[in-house]
Parts: C-alpha cells; sequence; structure tokens
C-alpha cells in the first residue's frame, strides 16, 4: 500500500474511528485501527466488537493495499505531525508501516490485517431511512441521556426507536424519567417494529456526525445491527433485544397544575439548591403557586434542605395555570433536562404529588420528558 | 457580621482561597473557609497547615463580625447566583451564614472562627522584597516543573530561592536535571541567606498571582515561613528545611558543540518521537552534525526506538558550532523544557555524551537548563 494525503483529513479520521477502539481488549488486534485503500480514498476502521466505525479520508492512492497499526499510537503520531502533505506505506508482507512527512520518518509495526474482524457496511435490502445528520444530533442529545447507566435491565440502557405513524420517535428511560422525542418522516420511511440502541452507541454517533446534510439509518436483514451511514463515515452498532417498556402509557394525557417558567431562570434555581439536595438523596421540593393578580405574577420555589449543610430556596416567576401544587423530584433529573432544553421558556405541568410530572419545551411540542415524584416521607 | 458585595467578587475571591482548603484533612474546621470582616473589606481565608491564603474582597460592611463555612458548598453556591449583589450575614452565637440575592435565600451551616487555625500576615521585621508580580509567574512556570514529584528527597521538591550580587536566583532539580532563572534586583532588596520553597506552593503563587502590579516577598523572622503579599491577596507557606545541592557547580562552564535551533521545530520534532520513546524508558537519541557548507546547513535528529512498537527519526535545520555530537536524553525533559522556552529559538550545548547538555533561550540569557544525559549501554 501506498498513498498521499493531508495530515489534517487523516488525523481527524483517526480521531473519529479512535471512539471505536476497545482500549482493553482479550483480543490485540483490536487495539489497532485498520487501514486499507478503497476506491481511491482511504479507510480507516475499527470496532470494539459491540459498534464499528468506517471513516473515509481523501488521499491519492500510489499502490492498493491493506494493514492494521497501534490505534493510540498512529493518532499521537499523526496528531504531532504539521499540517503538510504525509505520504504513508504499508509493506504487505510485515505489516508495518513508514509515514514520510516534513523532516519525519516513523516505522510502527503492524498486525495482519485479515485478522481483523469485519466491520458491516451499508449493504442489504432494507430501504435506509434518511435523516437530517443535525437533527439526529439534537434528538440524541435530548433523549440518549435519560437512559439507564447501569445494566441491571439492560434493555433501558438503550434508546427506543421506531417509525409508527410517519414520526420518528427515540426514547429513553431509567426507572424514574423518561424522555421522549418525535420528529415527521418522510412519506415510506419506516423500520420495520421498533428497535433498541445502546445509548452510548448513539453518544458516539452525536459526537461524529457531521453538522450538516443526511445521514441513513439502516437495519441490517437478520436485525442484530443498526447501520448509520453518510458520505464519510458509517458507525454500525449492535442492537439490545428484549422488549422496552410501553412507555406511551406512562405520559399523562392531562395535568392539574401548569407552570411557565424562562429556561434559564428554572436551571438557575436548581443550580443553587444543587448542594444542599445533594447531601439529601437529591430531594428537591417544587411549589407551584399562582399569582393573585396581574400585577403579582405567580412564582415557583424551588427548596433543599441538608441537615449537616443548611438550606436553600429559590424563588422564580412563573405564568401558573391551576391550583397551588407542591411536588418532589429528583434534583439530578431537573438539571439534566434543563441542560438541553434550548427554548427560552418550558412548562411543568403536574396533576398531584404523587403522580409523574412532565416538562416541556414551550412551543416545541414534539419533546417530552416524564419525572416521577420522589416520596416526601423519606 | 453583615455585609453586602458582588456576586462575581466573591465568586473570584473563594476560588483563590480554595486552592489551600485541604480536601481531606483530620481537622473537620480546615474543609471550611474563614470569613471576616476586615477594615471595610470581606477577608476570605483558608488553610491545610502547608499553606495559606488570605484574600481580601470589596464590601459593604454594615455590620462586623466572621464565622467558618465548607469551602465546597459555599463556592459552588456563590458560583451559581446571578452576577448581582449578594447580602451575607452570619450569626455570631450558631456561626451560620445567610446568602440572599435575586430570588434566592440559603442558609449554611458554620463552625466557631476561633478555633480556626491562624494564618500570619504580612507584618514584621524583614523588609520585603519588591517584585513584579507577572515576572514572578513566569519565572514559576520556568522553574518550578524541574522540582522533584516523589518525598524521598524533600529538599529536591523546593525551589532554592537566593538573592545574592544583586540577583534574585530560583532554581529547582531532580536527580536528572535542573533549571536555573536569575532577573535583576532592585539595589537594597536581599533576603538573609537562602530558603526552600515547596515547589507545590509555587505553582499554586503563579495560579493566583494577578498579571500586573507588585507581590511582596517577605520571610518570617524565624525563618520558617515565606509571604507573599499583595493588594488583595496574601499567600504564606512553610519553608523546606535542609541544604540544596550546589548547583551552580553543576551548570556546564563551557561546552564542544552548540545548536541553535527555531523552538516550535525542535518541539515538534520531540513530539513525534514521544508516542516510540514512552515504550522504551524515554530513551531519545539526539544527533547534532553542521553542514558543509552555506547552502547545506547543519541538522538536530531526533530519535526513538520501542522494540515492540517501531521507531521515529525526526530532522530539523539547525546552526551548529562545533564537531559532531550524539546524546541520549529522556524525552520528557526535553518536551518539559520546550513547553516554557519563549524565545523563537533556543539553543542546545554538549560537551560529550556522558556530560550534561543544556538548553538556553537565545537572547535571554538568565535561564539555563541543565539535563544529564542517559547512558546509550541501557
Amino acid at each position: 500500500m501506498k498513498i498521499t494525503c493531508k495530515q489534517q483529513d487523516l488525523s481527524r479520521g483517526l480521531s473519529i474511528v479512535s471512539h471505536a477502539v476497545s482500549s482493553r481488549s482479550t483480543l490485540p488486534i483490536l487495539a489497532n485501527i485498520l487501514i486499507t485503500t478503497d476506491n481511491g480514498r482511504l479507510k480507516l476502521s475499527a470496532t470494539n466488537l459491540e459498534i464499528g466505525i468506517n471513516c473515509w479520508v481523501d488521499a491519492e492512492v500510489v499502490e492498493e493495499g491493506s494493514t492494521t497499526v497501534p490505534a493510540k499510537t498512529i493518532t499521537e503520531l499523526v496528531g504531532s505531525l504539521r499540517p503538510v502533505q504525509i505520504e504513508l506505506s504499508a509493506d504487505e508482507e510485515t505489516h508495518s508501516i513508514n509515514i514520510r512527512s516534513q523532516g519525519v520518518n516513523t516505522t510502527m509495526k503492524g498486525m495482519d490485517p485479515s485478522e481483523y474482524p469485519t466491520i458491516p457496511s451499508a449493504e442489504g435490502d432494507e430501504t435506509p431511512v434518511q435523516l437530517d445528520a443535525k437533527q439526529v444530533k439534537e434528538i440524541i442529545t435530548q433523549v440518549a441521556f435519560a437512559a439507564a447507566d447501569d445494566d441491571t435491565r439492560p434493555v433501558l440502557t438503550a434508546v427506543y426507536v421506531d417509525t409508527r405513524d410517519e414520526q420518528l420517535t427515540f426514547a429513553a428511560a431509567d426507572s424514574f424519567r423518561l424522555a421522549v422525542r418525535s420528529t415527521p418522516l418522510p412519506a415510506g420511511a419506516r423500520i420495520e417494529d421498533n428497535i433498541l440502541i445502546p445509548a452510548k452507541t448513539l453518544t458516539e454517533l452525536a459526537r461524529i456526525l457531521p453538522n450538516e446534510g443526511t445521514v441513513e439509518m439502516i437495519v441490517t436483514p437478520n436485525r442484530s445491527q443498526v447501520l448509520f451511514h453518510t458520505p464519510n463515515v458509517d458507525l454500525v452498532s449492535r442492537l439490545i433485544e428484549g422488549k422496552f417498556p410501553p412507555f406511551r402509557g406512562i405520559i399523562p394525557k392531562e395535568y392539574t397544575t401548569r407552570a411557565v417558567i424562562e429556561t434559564k431562570e428554572f436551571a438557575a434555581a436548581v443550580r443553587t439548591v444543587m448542594p444542599f439536595a445533594r447531601d439529601s438523596s437529591n430531594i428537591t421540593r417544587l411549589k407551584l403557586r399562582g399569582g393573585n393578580s396581574e400585577l403579582e405574577p405567580g412564582e415557583l420555589t424551588v427548596e433543599a434542605t441538608a441537615e449537616d449543610v443548611g438550606s436553600s430556596v429559590s424563588t422564580v416567576h412563573a405564568s401558573i395555570d391551576g391550583p397551588e401544587q407542591e411536588i418532589i423530584f429528583n434534583v439530578r433529573y431537573l438539571a439534566d433536562v434543563l441542560a438541553i432544553v434550548d427554548t427560552p421558556e418550558v412548562a411543568l405541568e403536574v396533576t398531584s404529588a404523587a403522580r409523574p410530572g412532565a416538562i416541556r419545551p414551550v412551543g416545541s411540542e414534539d419533546y417530552t420528558y416524564i419525572i416521577m415524584p420522589m416520596s416526601a416521607n423519606r
């Protein structure tokens, strides 16, 4: 193999596929990146057997071929080079790679590329679902954080995806909260049934997706993997098996009291009680109280008390519709969602102290976040 | 105690004194910050018994008093508040503190300020040595990194400071390298003998010193502590006892070969061999070779080889004065110094493969860095 390419392109490609390199695998070759010439470009690949990433880099291919080299070493080396042209050649016998660039001459030991696991690429029978890359990044940011961290119930570490009623829906839940985002699909675009994509995979996807253009989502025919395909990057991930909780039934259809608050004010109020809530099981008490007149608006108070530390009460203006309410939430669950709401105002909908509350961006009806209340008797 | 102040001022002050808060002390009150009204300002203090920091914040003092509260909680709380006026009051009986600001009302438990250890302040007989704050920051950056990390020889964890011959000199060394920086002193400014300041203290000092103005250095009469005093911040540190190695004798008086290299080029060459040197005891081989004519300039090559990984050779232009030389250095020691040299060119002076090499910024004769060579027979 012999190619030339720009340092910047190769460095960016290496940092993208590095996301799929397993830092500690029992299979030594998985610490490597597979480098292959591919139709006049350079293809970089890595997999940790959970996810796989292919990234194509513009290059001038002088001689076809392939090799694998340690991800850490080549990423660090190429990152240290000047932003100029790089010559890269690999020895098909020894699999070692030689990199030359302005005064630098480096040889790196490699391993046999035929031993590298195959990463599926965008081929198959299913019609790809075409999505807007920037929107997919946004949806992932709004939903993936609500998935469970721990593996006790594997389906909850996933993001549920379906394409019912010409709507693409992403949902994630741990046992105490649920985030759901829907968006219209072009007519005819659909996947069979629903799929469960590991939330970690989607977080990686959001990191490497370009900010513009289209991403194609393809479920493999055997329904064990999903592939996200863009012109320069492919990410493939295993799917999680199991049945996701019937989340649509959990979303409250109505509410008793609704508060509309400036998102920034609400987020600031939550931040000021965090040092106190943290030492008290994250318990945060919200009070919604309507105003007596137009001159005296309603307010939302956010309160936390930790016996050994102290207490904090923050009050923000709110326009309240409905009777006074008091409800206790986990402060982290509030902080998480307020960090990603990007509308100027946010609505908090409450039915009673014992029923789930809902948070919705005002003026953007396609996102819903549900929080289970905590008990006041703790 | 009752005061009002600006959120920004209090927040900055808290983050400065937080550097001296001990995260895990057996004395619980050391996790607190001491807050005292002091001549119409608010004085914040913290100490971990190694260093102590006092910081004064502009405030309107309504009622004198003092208290101590947990550093982590108050720093986080004040950091979360809006940049507006804050009302702070403390109860002299319970030592609890109340903070009010735009919609926020917080009460925090405190501890008796009379139990807080005393931090010395700028009083004493010795004449302070007046230094330029920005220059002190620069000197610390150039010297402190060369001190030893581990405590096996406590004097080597210190930075040596003396004021001989109207020169202020800072020096630090571990067993393999030495950094020395001198700068002229105003006539008459001097400290008795030399002192050994913990390198960690100076790193903190560099972080909190302002970018302009004067800093006064004062050694306490019993010669156990040094105090750095500025209008808004005082830092006091214990001194290390012991005898610093006679470093002036280690500095080579002459050299056989001198290479002048562009600092950025040298630093880049060192970076490209690092992934290889790291797996090989940091061994990096330097070759200095003069050119044959004006058209064919001299060069410096930087090489590292790790048996399992590969090898890298970087070549940079250099103007060489003297015969060809080859010497082996620890790559980290080269990278450390090249990261702080701020002149466009740097000189490398070598006598032989077995003698220490010197690195000096070209055109700035007051800094010297000495590296012991490694043996080629490893």
